[in-house]
């Protein structure tokens, strides 16, 4: 029944491990269909090289199972909440990359140092804060969408346009149009949060990139006038 | 005899090379059988590209050699008193994986900084301190074994939970209820090395992870209520 | 009509991800045909896992397309420039590269520290300074070229010595007397960036390589009397 | 004539690419015939996906080329000169591994601080001082290996138990009984370079590794009665 949107998430979940996102089941992808509100999610703790199209689980919107007779990722409620707050991205993906989890645990929004960064968000990659003992004891992974959330809310971000955050003391998400795209993002992200470490250890009082040339690359990805890529 | 033992523990010890854990022969892996009291382990210096089933070694628990027509492992006297020391583990390996020895060459425990360390452990992963000269003077490997022993003793480290260990100026060991498992730890370790060194360099400031978050990492993946996982 | 030059610069396309160094499209290369006055590129944001040669995209000296269906690369009017100013050069590349890109983000020169630099020129690879607001609301990517021009100038560099440069917050454009040679550079680019990174991380105060070593290694494999390689 | 010597050189070449050591030609392995007074060794800049053990070049003592016709590797006097002064020698392998050439640029000895160098020498890995204006600008790499034996003189090391160098400014050599052994070496070094810089990062204070257990572990791998590996 669920037959495509199953072959969506599988498919991009296994780009994790070819990617190098990924030791283990350290990570997880899924993909929205939002005719039927429903979303399909990697199994928890199943391995990527045993997966197939048949063991991705089929959720609703509150992360309970619709379909599949396996136990969904332990993040699923995460999932879930981006899925209802934000109705215009596609697919979710989460991992433990190296770098990325280096930023998060340190505490600090990836600074905006050049190009490659601004290609893809003009703005700081943010850490949302680590959750309150409260929120960690309730509804945990419910609570860290919320996080999410209110994180890009107090920055005044837009989801459209920053596709990625840091959860402090966890790792990075990342979203996007397409299971594909949030994937794609979260091998940016990981690319970034390696050049900006670098960066800042060859020179510590490295400023931000300005505006202009940070207005200029993302205007030119993905701003009207665009003139990157094939325009499709 | 011993076919289906040698083949696990032979199964393991490829996993090495494969997670770039080892570089030439510069590790090893034993699978015990607590039934005959024995256990399985990779032979000194033999060529992971070469190595076949037929050539793992029979130890007891003291380390003698009971089948095998090659030498054991110079670590096998370690291996052994783990064995006999721990009657819940099932495997033990020891890598000189690169950040994980450049942490026990430094001489400190790794700080828990994240949920991809409490996911495993809510505990620091402990350096034991490098054995005195009497120590290495005498009967050295099994002293090695009490010198990972008395670290975690006198850290209040239940082995159960703990499941791995620096030994200062030397590297890592781990172990779990199967060789694979042991592996696994391993791997495991070598990240979390590689995350916290990230971001100590990031921010030297980085304090321990909060004890909320931390108990909750590890209770989701290991307590009595887990649901990381399918639950086999 | 290009086939060949359309294969030439594919196959130097080719070279980028094979060398590690580009993340997805962040990458492109070129290759001149100097009797037509043409030179052709990659077509902007296609993966290398896709590109074929009939995509390649062929423009002439001012930047406009001469024949192809696709968009050219958005860097198209950079290599444009370059042509056009530097008539020995037969092929030119820019990547994100890890390393060299933290060095442009830092905005420094890589400072030559050793042979393995001197091997491929005498003088430290130059940071041009980033474009000026009016230069980048401008016509940006061809005064990229020029600011890449004005750098070598302002450090009385020859483009036939030193065939690589980085733009401060952006990456690096290397070239070559081929496409080929282009993107040699670019993979020698980037381990120096990575040496020289490890070298001030071990010894802050490392000086620059004396001028004698210097000279002896960039004349052995490049002077008149050179007796590296074969001669050929 | 020389097949099997030439043979034996061409698979100690290749090992250089495979153990990641070497970035297009930068390296060079040889292997000697004590009996017929000649080495053999890599032709210079031939890349090594073309390599073939017809183009390996024979040399006798001086470093004149005996049999060949392609030019020798252009370090090809050092080579020669170690072999005249070092008669126990069997190969010599020279690099622009990354570590280690980081540490040569640094101009600093790689302190021993675990076992794992241990394992391979109980000595610092020396880092012998930059030539002279003089020596560089007379028989450059003749003076090269006399400054290598000069290195090793002054600071009291056997070239049988320290088998590795490092050439300030420039990069590692090292050598064996054998031409494996010395490219064995070689990745030894590189991954040695690699665990001291990190142990500096995360502990600047670290000290050198202590006698007994320094000692320890060079016996049991080469002393009188070492009990490590399969003692053939």
């Amino acid at each position: 029944m669920y037959t495509s949107l199953k072959e969506e998430c599988y498919e991009a979940n296994l780009q994790l491990p070819k990617l190098g996102l990924v030791l283990f089941t350290f990570g997880n992808v899924s993909a929205v269909d939002r005719q039927r509100a429903v979303f399909a999610i990697k199994p928890s703790g199943v391995s990527y090289e045993t997966l197939t199209p048949a063991d991705i689980v089929i959720c609703d919107y509150e992360g309970k199972v619709v379909e599949g007779t396996l136990r969904p990722s332990s993040d699923t409620k995460t999932h879930a909440y981006l899925y209802k707050q934000w109705e215009a991205i596609g697919g979710v993906a989460h991992t433990h990359s190296t770098y990325a989890v280096a930023w998060a645990q340190a505490g600090l929004d990836i600074p905006v140092f050049g190009t490659t960064h601004a290609d893809h968000t003009h703005r700081d990659i943010p850490c949302a804060p680590v959750l309150t003992d409260a929120m960690i004891q309730g509804d945990y992974e419910h609570e860290t969408g919320c996080q999410i959330l209110d994180c890009l809310t107090e920055k005044a971000l837009r989801y459209q346009e920053t596709e990625m955050v840091l959860l402090q003391n966890h790792g990075p998400f990342t979203w996007g149009k397409t299971a594909a795209k949030a994937v794609y993002n979260s091998a940016v992200l990981e690319e970034l949060a390696k050049m900006a470490y670098l960066t800042l250890q060859i020179n510590p009082a490295t400023p931000r990139l300005k505006d202009a040339l940070c207005n200029k690359h993302y205007e030119r990805k993905h701003g009207q006038n665009a003139y990157y890529g094939q325009g499709c």
